[in-house]
Parts: C-alpha cells; structure tokens; sequence
C-alpha cells in the first residue's frame, strides 16, 4: 500500500511517452538532490535494453561532485530494448528456458521492500522510483504502470513530451494518472523552442493545480563517446549546478514542499475533522481525541491506506494498510478504487452528466432496469424497476408500494384506516433510516422522536453453527418443546423444498397462523404487507433467520384462507442481495418470490449510492389510472443519475465474471456435501473447518457465515462480561502484526491491521466478491490466534 | 449537438498521437468506402503544413477507382506545420494583421453545417472527419480536440500508435475519449512486427468491448516523387483491394454495423424503456405510446441530444437538441458533461472508491465539509456538516435535528408527546419525498398511505411582478384590509431591513403573533420547530414567498415572550441555496440565520446525488452525550461518498470563478438601481424587460424571477381554462423552429425545442449558472413569440 515518510521523499516518475527525457530528468532530480545534501535514492525497478547504456547507469554516471550521497537500484533487467512484457518473452525464448513474468503481487512487493529498506529515520532522503515508456506501458506482467504502481501510490512526477503532438500526450497521460487517483505534484518537460509545448502547458495545468516546469533539453549525440560523456557533464552541470540555482532546484523545492504540506494536511485532518464533521451513528460525546478519528488517504481492492503519525520515531511508513473488514458497511463489491468503476464513473460524467429521468430514458438505466428486471434478481416475476438513492428511500418506495398495492383492494378503508395499516414483520429487522421506514420496524435506540412502529414482528427462529453444529434455535413463543433442532451441514437448513415437509415446518405455519388470526380478531389494524430481510437481518445484529419460517410467512399471507386478498410481500435485500450472501437472489432458495424487492450497496460496487426497487405487474397496475394523482408521486431529483447506473452495469459484468472463475468454484466445493451439487447455491468464502472451529470456542456462542459474511456470536453471561472480553481481544487485531520476514497479503506486503465494526456482542466480517483467498486466510488466522489467545487467559 | 443521420454514417477519425497514420487509414477507409459504393465524405476541419501535402489532396490523390463519389473538404488551412492553435498565431504573425483565432463555437458551427450539407436522404454514405494530431492537440481556439469536437459526438475511430510507447500514449488516448462521452467504435493501427503493440492491444480492448484491427504500414518514403507515388498507390490498392477482401474492409463493415445498431438501439429505446421502467412522478397511464418517451442520447451544456426518428424521410439529423429548460430538475450548475466534473468523479473513484465514514475522514468530504460550514452558506452560524444522499434525507436528518434540539429542553415531555411534536411551516411548502420530510408538509396529492401532517401551516404573502410592477400579496387571513402592497423595484422588496419598520412588518407581527398564541393556547401539540423554504417554495408551485413574513416568523420563534426557549429554525436550502436564486444563501438577506440549513441539487453540479445538513453548535450538542444511544443514529451505507464530494468540491470552485466573471456581473448591473449597489445580491440571468413585459400579457397572472430561474403564472379563470391554453402554447415551444439561416444557440446551430416541465398553471424556466446570454435570449424569444401569437388568437 502507500508509502509516505517523515524523511523520505518518494516520488514516482511517469513518463507522457517513451523517449521523453525521464532519465535525464530523473538524473536531473537525483544530481539536484545530492547537491543539496540529502541522501539519494535512484531505483529503476525494470530495465530493458544493454546494461552498459541502462537508466542507472546513466544516473550514477552523472550524479556530479556529490554523488556518494546516492544509491542506485534495478530489480529486473532485460536485454532487449522493448516493452517489458515483450522482454520477459524474449529473454525466456532466447535462453531456452519457459520462465514466466514476475506477477504483479511479486514487483510491487519488490518494490515496497526496497523502499522500506531505504527509510531510515533521521536521515532526509528523496528517493526516485522511475517507470519504463509511457504512463500505460505495460510492465512485466503485462499489466499496465498505472495499474501495478497504484497499489504503491506514489506521488508523481510527470515528464512531459515536447514534441509535435506532446500537448497531447501530456494531458492524456495526467488524465489517466488522474483517474487512478494519482496525486500529481508536478510536471517537468524539455523546452522545445518549436513547437513551445510548454507555453500551452504551462497555462492549462496552472488552472488545475499542477506545477509544470521547462528544463534545457540535452545536447544531441555526436556519436563520440567522450566528447558525448563530457558535453552531458557539462549539461547537467548547467541544468544542476553548484550555485543551486535553476529551474530543476525551483522544482525540487517544491516536490519539497508538496511532500510536507501533505504530511502537514494529513496531520491537520483529525482535528479539522473534529471541528467540522458530524458523522452518522457516531456519539461525539465518546471521541476522546484526534487518535480516535481514522485518517484514510485512499484505499485499494480490501485496505484502506490509514495515516498513523505515531509510526514515527520507527521507520515505518506514516500511511499503512488497514484491513477494510466491514466492506465499508456492506458495500464493496470488487475492492476499492477500481479503474473499471472510476472509467465508468467518468464516461456516463462525460456522456450525460445527469438528465432528467420522467418521461425519459437513457441507456445506462435502460440496461440496468432491463437486467434487474429480465435477467437478475427479478427474473420470472418483476415487470418494471424504480429509481431512488438508496437503500431506504428504495425501502420507502417499496412500503407506498405495498401500502398502494393493498388498499386498492379494500374499498372500505377510510383515510384514517390508511394511516394505520400494519406491516408484518421480524423482529431485529431493519430497513434504513428515514423515518417511514424506520416506521416499519419496531422502537427502538435508532427510531426518533416521531417514531410511529407500524407493524407486528414476529420473533425468528435462527440458524447458526453451534459447538461445531448446525442448529436451528426456535425461540419458545413458536414452540415451548422444540428449542432447538440440529442438522447434518449447512445444505440440509437451506433445502427449504424438503423441510416443507417436516414437522418443525408444521409448528412454524401454527403458530404464524394462530398468531395472524389472533391479530385479526382485535382487529385495530389491518395487515397489509409482509417486509422480510431474507435469510439474514443485517443492522439488527447479523441474525440468520431460519429461511423454512421466512417461507411458511409468505405462504401465510397469500392463504386465501387467511387474507382475502394476498398481502404483498416485500424483500428488503440491500443489504443480502447480489451475492453478499452467495446468491444473487432468494426466490429460488425459498421457493417463492416477492411481489416488490429493493436492491442497493453492492449495487453500485461499493462506489456511490443507487438504489433500485423492483415491482410486479400487479403492483404497478395498482398506480395505474388515467388521473395522475394516482401516479407513484415520489422521484428525487438524481433519480436513475446515469453515473451510477453506469457503474452498477459495469459491477454487475464484472460480478458475471468472477461468477464463473476459480476463486467461487473452489469457495463453493468446500462447502458442497458431495452429491447434492444442485443445492450449491449455499456456500461461503470463508473456510468450513474454521468457522466450526470458532464455533467450538469456549467465548463463542455461535457462528455462522454465508457468502462474504463471518459471523461470530460472543456468549453474553447477562453482565455482558463477555462482549466484553470480546470487544477487547477484537481490539488487539486493528493493530498490524509483524511476522519477521513474512510479506502480508496486503498489496506491498506491509503488515495490516483490520478495521472492523460490531453489533453489540455480534462481531462480523465481510469480504469484497474477489478478496483474495490469501487475505481471507489471513484474516482467519488473525482471529484464530487472538480467540486461542483469549481462552489461555481465561 | 449530435449528428446521426440514417443513411449518412459519420464517424470522427482521432490519434492516438501526432504521425500515426490518422490520414493513411482515413485515405484507406475512404477508399474502402468508394469502392463499396458509398458516396463518400472526407472533411479535414483544420489543416496545418504546406498546401501540396494537406491531407485531403494526399485522401483524393489515393481514392482510387470510384474517386467520382469522393467529396473532400477542408474548412481552415494554415500554412505552418504545428499546432492549430500555433498556426494560427503564426499566419497573423506574418501578415502583421493581428487575426484572432475562431471561436469554440463557431469552429463546431462550421463542421456542423458541413456535415449537415453532405447529409441527403436515400443516398448511402459514409463521412470521415480527420482531426489534427493527438486526442488533445489543441485547436484553434487552443481548446484541445477532445474538448472542442465534444459537442458534435461523432462516434469514433481511434488511430492507435504503433511504436514504442504506443500502447501507452494507445490507452490513455482512448480513455481520455472515455472520460468525455465519446462512443470509441474501433481501434485501427499499423502492423509494427517488432513492437507488436497491435498484439497487446487487442486483448486489452476486447475485454473493453472494442474492436481493434491492425493495417500494412506504408512503404518508407524513396524521395522520389513519381516512385513514392507509385509505391503508394500500390500500397493502398493492396490495402483496399477492388476484391473488397481485407482488414480495412473488415473494419468498415464493423463501422457500418455499429451505425445501424446505434439507430436500432435508438428506435428499440422507448418499447424496452415502457417495458421496463418505473418513472417518478409519471402517471404510466397518461403514457400513450412510445412518442412519449424522450430518448436522451447524450447531453452537453444546456442542451440534451434527443432521438427523434420521425426526423426521416428529411434530411435533418435523427439527434436533434432539447434545451433542458427545468435545469434537469434544478440539478445544473454548469451545464451537462463538464469535462472537469467527470474527471473529479473519476479521480475519487480512483483514489478511494467508497470508504466507509464514522470515525474516519478522507479529504473530498472534510474539505468540503470546511468550505460549507466556515466559508460558504454556514458562515457565521454553522459549527458541522452532516451527510447524506439527497435533498429528502437530508431533511429527514433536518428534522431529526430538530425535534431533538427541541425536546431535549422539555423535560415534561413523554415519549407519547414527541411522536407528535409539530412544526411551523408555510402552505405549499415540499422538503421530498420520503414519508418522514413529506409529514412536515400538508396533506395533499403527493403524501401516501402513512401520511401524517405534522405542523401547523401559515398562508404566506407572495411577491411577483403584477402588469408591470413589483407586488406583495398579502392574503386575506393576515390582512383583511391589505390585499396587496407595490414596491418600485426588485430592491426595495427584499430590503428586509428598511422593510421592517414598514407597516406590513407590523401587520405579519400581530397575525403571526395571535396565530401561534391561539395554538398555544389550544394546547393540542407542541410546536417544536420552524421549517421553511427561504425566499421561493419550489415543488409547492415556485411561490415567490415575501421574505418579511419569513423574517417575522424566524424573530416570532426566537421571541422568549412566546416561547421559553428559542424554537430550531430549519432553512430548507436544496433548491434555493447555492446560487439557484442568485445568492449563496439567505442569511444575509433575511438577517437571520438558521439553526439547520439543508444543501443538494446544485451542491454537486447536476451529476450525481449528494445532501449536507448544516448544523449549529446548540443542535449539535443536543446530540452529545456520554451515551452512544443519544447520538444521531442515521447514516446511509455511502456517507460522505468521495466521489460527490470531489464532484461537490470541484463544482463550488467553479461557481466562486463565475461568480467574478463579466456574465454575472452584466447580469447584476441589469437589475440594479444605481445607488443601492449594496442590495445587488438580488438580481436574475433573466431579462428584466422581458419579464416585466410578460407579466403585462393578457394570459399571464404574474411572472417574477431570481437568479436562474423564471416563472410564469397564467390566468386561471376556475375552469382551468387557461391553464389548458398555457400548456396548448408551451407545447408549440417543445419544437425546434428553423429560422432561415440563422444558427441557434445550441452547439453546432442547428434549432432547437425547449424541454420545460410546469407545476399546474405555472411554467417556470432555469438555467445554470453558466448558460449563455444568447441561449437566454433565445429562449425569451421563443417564449415571447409564443405568447404573443397566443394572444392575437384570443
């Protein structure tokens, strides 16, 4: 992950093109740098070409009078004087031997080892890390520059191309640079008196806010080789000279400068933060000190990059990865910052901007409405998709939908009757924070002064593993005699077709249709829809509801038995749905589907908020007239922005991908019991045998996992001893454990701590859909010692 | 705008950099496209170099044998081989007369009518347009190629570079065409059998969905004339053999197929679209057939590109412009696609993606978070900013607020009581859409099911230009004996402080003072909050509210004779804040601040959803406590997302720069009366003679405006009568109108309709905050002509 030092100053070289000058620059930078006494560090991480005319070379060739200051590095050399990707080839096919490219994993680790090894406190140094070509040259991998760096993110220097059509270059290699999230501290480029790129440049980056220097260009080659040597001395001792005066040192100060200005923001941001910012579900009442605000700086696939100012005196980087182990409160998708998603972020900016959606369409909502609709999670039941923000103005929609699609049935029903009318629930559930639809789920610490519960909740059974077991807990009110009944795995609880037929599935439908008629009776309300979060109640606390009482309720209210027109029934999966659990949707599981769902977070892979609410044609008929006050009247005024559906199209291609790659199907065969293949839809990322083992844990009530999702259940002895216990042995993983010698699965290797959030005495931890099988162990590992550890102490 | 045309397939021919083949593969295409049988249109816009060697002489020297179909065009020619922009320094350098440079717009005009001409029905053709150098070479003007074509959005063909470096200068090419919009249709370059970049960039832009295609380069020139010609000539017969068998044959007919599905996916947009989607607001009922549905192919500026198929069988373009006269629901600050906010969206998309918020800060958020809260509209009051998605829920945060600042100095209140807290609001007042914000509103068409009005809702005093003159309406439950009160200009009505002391003030005193008496004294609720719209309330019907009477209420709930402590004041700012009305915020005008103040819409540019709630320091600390359950337990999954806030950031920027810029400044000196330039923060882009004349015609009721935004209300003589002939007449204004050879304001000339949308028999028009005098005065020509002709029938 990053790298950012107190004494050393790192900075990247890009080029706009390939033979624009970034060695002579870099040389430039490295010769100023010495010159005015800092300890200096060349590296070169890929060279191609003969090793006598190599980059370093050159640069310790013309250091000048200072250079016992410097230390120049190569990781890899080629011979061959093309792109590095074609280089690797070439040298395999010429010795004969099939080696294969370093991966991309391996040269980033390579070259955050070498940049840790050149930090040492107290010494300032300015080091230099220069690429090969242009900002999208692909490097040893194939991967291109951009892409392998930014796991580093560098700050960079970006030399610029003076030549004919070098405007060109320039700006498009920053634009690139840019949508990575680069910062880009300057731009340096030779003066060509011709063609004057820099006088265009100069101009169009000052309004941007980049520095952009000239530089004398080198002499040409006469082909002599000391007459060359001694005309380039005399070069750069003209562009870098003693007296420490020039464009190349105006420069140097101000990489200087940009590199302590941002250690200086980044050391100002916790208190500005506490002098600013409210955050949401934060009680700044319990913010001690600028120690308890996290400073994230960027972030990449699973970790953030987090400012630590107390790293200092050690050498360690003052930015270290940390583990984002809530997936960013259930959001992420394919990791951070992906270049896929920030592309089509920027093509539907660059395309529409936003445009107004009634009566209109475009194609980013078009596609997405259709896929959700036709091939998703609303395939053989939805009919139309509706826009909001997110998952609770999404949940909003769907209640005015169910309210709608229910009282257009029931003439009787008077306005007042319309204010009451009830919702069915669970209890624990959870479905946002606006108030409507805080209004549908119980009071509570989250609800608000105008707070009105509007519903009855039914108290679940769950699911959970158990000392090592599955087991379904059904709590008395369904059964005083059955408290609990026990499974052979995971595929056996959620084979819902064959449990209809069990006996628990006869106690659930008693007692959810005693219960109903017993609320009919009184008769105070009317019961006009079910909202369900299926399979698991987020928020709430990361309850597995036991998916057979999830079914036995919707088949209750559509018993013409028992409503004279079925309720509709609502699938809160914004936080469940698209594959956070495995699945992409529920219907199939249970068997039955809803007439109205909402689908949000992974959605937009983990980018910026859409929400999507999905109806049957039976619901959008009950807003169809020909008088528009019957229309659905709700609509903000970003509704179906095309930025974001841009980006929930691409994240829905990509989620298509990995669907069908190594990663699922090795995650699915663990968790597969042999025959029954076709009830593979129940599976988890994480590994059977640990989470059993977790379960086992004399601290642990239970666990549980589907999909991305870990959950871990603490046992609570009633003088919450124990969540207790729990919240301080969790506490102890936020740190970075540094195993000698070992590289993290971190991008760079750094050891990570793991950002976490609990739910009283819940703790859980959530994956992206690609998180890699090294990081998902390490996580295990980490929790599996600091558990272990806990029970030797008590 | 946009071109499409039906038989005519145009497509814009960039480079990936300069001296990459842009004009021999644009020769072979061309040759491909006369041999094929098309008449074929070759326009080179800017042609820099020596005339004998400009490129169309080199396109119409190598056509081929079917050269009779070819028509070539250049439209500015310049002698020096460099850069436009350059050139054209150079050409006014060496005739000494100081020459300027043609505009942006009338460079775009230019190739627009060109194309326009070449466009005739039944006759198949292809054009070619041939920028100059790479992607962002600069043009004439200076404005780079990308930025400058943008508004024409030809599809387009990419000439990839094949040397080394090329795949880089290839892929940032390629994504700075992205990150505008552009539809890439195919990458085409020469085969270079030693770098091979072609090999790399196929797979890479497969995975992208692009097709990539490689050609024979041509043969090295000889310097011989007659032998280079013939080895040319050969060169391209070989490439485009009269047996139309090859690789540029192959790409051609990929360009022709990407044409007709462009147009097929065009025509099948609105069927899928009523498929589908779920519009807001939109009674589905009233949508009579797929004319209804507006297709929004891309959108620039003021103006959205719409589909239209009816244009056929005339020549016209099947993309005609739609001025976006609702500023896309009052979201537009600077107009659709701004280069720069795409690039801040990608640039967090890049750098962060989505990082989760309690706890953490990350500079998009806390910048913007600081420029709200200490430089802009909180200035002087606020001490936080709280996030969230949207206007609505920014508000239900407001709310939340509120209440609890409230209650927690009741300490007599029981849990009973705080479920029905009320407000103080206004008649027409609208704060969303979510069910909580519409509660504190009236009952009316827009609340569902669950609604309950909470508040108490005066009847407010209005302001508007009557025949000519600047009118207070005062209704009769506040005067009986005052039904209007004239003001002589705009000034002298919102001069709050001199109003006052006017007997007006003294007359909303007492009824303000008597109404909350008497609710007092009723004693059924408790009034807990005043919420208000400052200066126009907008979903409610753009009420024009008198700001005295705002005032009034603000002092009222301040006022401890009335109430022992001071009631919250929230100031609903979504749609009136942030200059939509000319003004940061209104603070300053009323002379009271508030304790809440909500943001959105404008906040981020008119790209994507983003709400802050700007809170005093007695509200927030009505929230701080030792108890996490007293925080403020609210907070959607993309809190403070990075991407709005960058997208935010940058748009404030913006606005600061046009804020100093002639057009603002023009406009205020139109609406100010000489001496009182201190009052000059009311003032409108709207003409002031204009809208006083308006307001004279028969039709109209009144017309006022502020800042961006004009409102027209019609006569409505109860039967609805006039409203129905206002809706007849702005439905003719729907339609482009083809003045004879005048070009319109949209970009490229070609004319255009106006998309408006009206809130019953009102009308209102909104520009951003950067629309162009000439696109206002247009519109308030169209909008004239309409009217008058309206009246001459009646």
């Amino acid at each position: 992950m990053s790298h950012l030092y107190r004494h050393l100053r790192v900075h990247q070289i890009f080029g706009a093109n390939t033979d624009v000058g970034k060695t002579v620059i870099a040389a430039a930078l490295v010769r100023a740098s010495t010159l005015t006494n800092h300890n200096t560090f060349y590296l070169k991480p890929v060279s191609t070409g003969p090793p006598q005319h190599a980059d370093d070379v050159h640069v310790q060739r013309y250091a000048g009078p200072h250079r016992h200051l410097l230390n120049t590095q190569c990781l890899f050399r080629y011979e061959d004087p093309v792109s590095p990707h074609l280089a690797v080839r070439m040298a395999s096919q010429r010795s004969g031997v099939e080696s294969s490219a370093p991966s991309d994993e391996t040269f980033v680790n390579a070259i955050a080892e070498h940049i840790r090894a050149c930090a040492r406190p107290g010494f300032p140094g300015h080091m230099y890390v220069e690429t090969a070509g242009g900002v999208h040259s692909p490097t040893l991998s194939g991967t291109t520059q951009l892409e392998s760096y930014r796991p580093l993110f560098l700050p960079t220097v970006l030399v610029g191309d003076p030549k004919l059509g070098g405007i060109s270059s320039t700006i498009s290699s920053y634009e690139s640079l840019v949508l990575r999230g680069y910062i880009v501290d300057a731009i340096l480029l030779f003066r060509d008196d011709y063609y004057r790129n820099y006088e265009y440049l100069f101009p169009y980056f000052a309004e941007r806010g980049v520095h952009v220097a000239s530089l004398d260009p080198p002499p040409p080659l006469q082909g002599n080789l000391n007459e060359d040597i001694s005309a380039t001395e005399a070069y750069y001792a003209n562009l870098a000279p003693r007296s420490l005066d020039g464009e190349i040192f105006h420069a140097l100060r101000h990489l200087d400068e940009c590199h302590v200005h941002r250690i200086k923001e980044l050391d100002s941001m916790p208190r500005r933060t506490l002098d600013s910012i409210w955050w949401p579900f934060v009680q700044h009442g319990l913010v001690k000190s600028e120690k308890d605000v996290t400073v994230i700086d960027s972030a990449w696939a699973d970790f953030f990059s987090v400012y630590d100012s107390s790293s200092e005196p050690s050498a360690c980087s003052l930015l270290a990865p940390k583990l984002d182990g809530s997936a960013s409160w259930w959001t992420q998708a394919v990791g951070h910052a992906h270049p896929s998603l920030a592309l089509a972020a920027a093509n539907a900016a660059g395309r529409y901007g936003h445009v107004m959606f009634p009566h209109a369409t475009h194609l980013p909502a078009l596609k997405l409405a259709e896929r959700l609709v036709h091939e998703g999670p609303g395939v053989g039941w939805a009919s139309r998709a509706f826009f909001t923000d997110n998952g609770s103005t999404g949940m909003e929609v769907a209640l005015k939908m169910a309210l709608r699609s229910f009282s257009i049935n029931d003439k009787e029903l008077t306005p007042r009757d319309k204010k009451d009318l009830w919702i069915i629930g669970l209890k624990g559930s959870y479905h946002g924070d606006t108030i409507g639809a805080m209004d549908a789920t119980e009071e509570g610490v989250y609800t608000c002064e105008w707070h009105q519960s509007k519903g009855f909740w039914f108290e679940p059974p769950t699911v959970a593993i158990q000392n090592g077991n599955f087991v379904v807990s059904v709590p008395s009110p369904i059964s005083p005699s059955t408290s609990s009944v026990h499974f052979d795995d995971l595929h056996s609880v959620y084979d819902i077709q064959n449990r209809l037929h069990s006996p628990l599935a006869d106690i659930y439908r008693t007692h959810v249709r005693n219960t109903l008629q017993a609320l009919r009776r009184k008769g105070e309300r009317k019961l006009a829809a079910l909202v369900l979060e299926p399979i698991v109640m987020g928020a709430g606390g990361m309850i597995f509801v036991d998916p057979l009482f999830q079914r036995v309720l919707v088949d209750a209210v559509r018993d013409k038995s028992l409503f004279e027109n079925p309720l509709p029934v609502v699938f809160d999966e914004v936080f469940v749905g698209l594959y956070r659990l495995g699945m992409k949707s529920f219907g199939p599981l249970l068997g039955v589907n809803p007439d109205i769902a909402v689908y949000a977070k992974i959605l937009t892979g983990g980018v910026l908020p859409l929400s999507v609410t999905l109806a049957s044609e039976r619901v959008f008929q009950a807003f169809n007239s020909p008088s528009k006050v019957d229309a659905l009247l709700h609509g903000h005024s970003y509704t179906a922005h095309a930025v974001g559906c841009q980006v929930a199209n691409t994240t829905l291609d990509m989620i298509e991908m990995l669907s069908q790659q190594d990663p699922w199907r090795l995650a699915r065969e663990k968790w597969s019991c042999g025959a029954r293949r076709e009830s593979a839809a129940v599976w988890s990322f994480w590994d059977p045998g640990f989470v059993r083992s977790v379960s086992r844990l004399a601290v642990v009530h239970e666990a549980m996992t589907l999909g991305t999702v870990l959950v871990i259940k603490f046992k609570d002895d009633g003088a919450g001893y124990a969540s207790h216990t729990a919240q301080n042995l969790l506490r102890s993983i936020e740190s970075p454990v540094c195993e000698s010698g070992a590289l993290s699965a971190a991008p760079g290797g750094a050891p990570f701590g793991i950002h976490y959030r609990t739910l009283g005495n819940v703790a859980y931890f959530m994956t992206s859909l690609n998180t890699s099988l090294q990081t998902i162990e390490e996580i295990e590992n980490r929790l599996w010692k600091t558990l272990s550890a806990t029970i030797k102490e008590a």
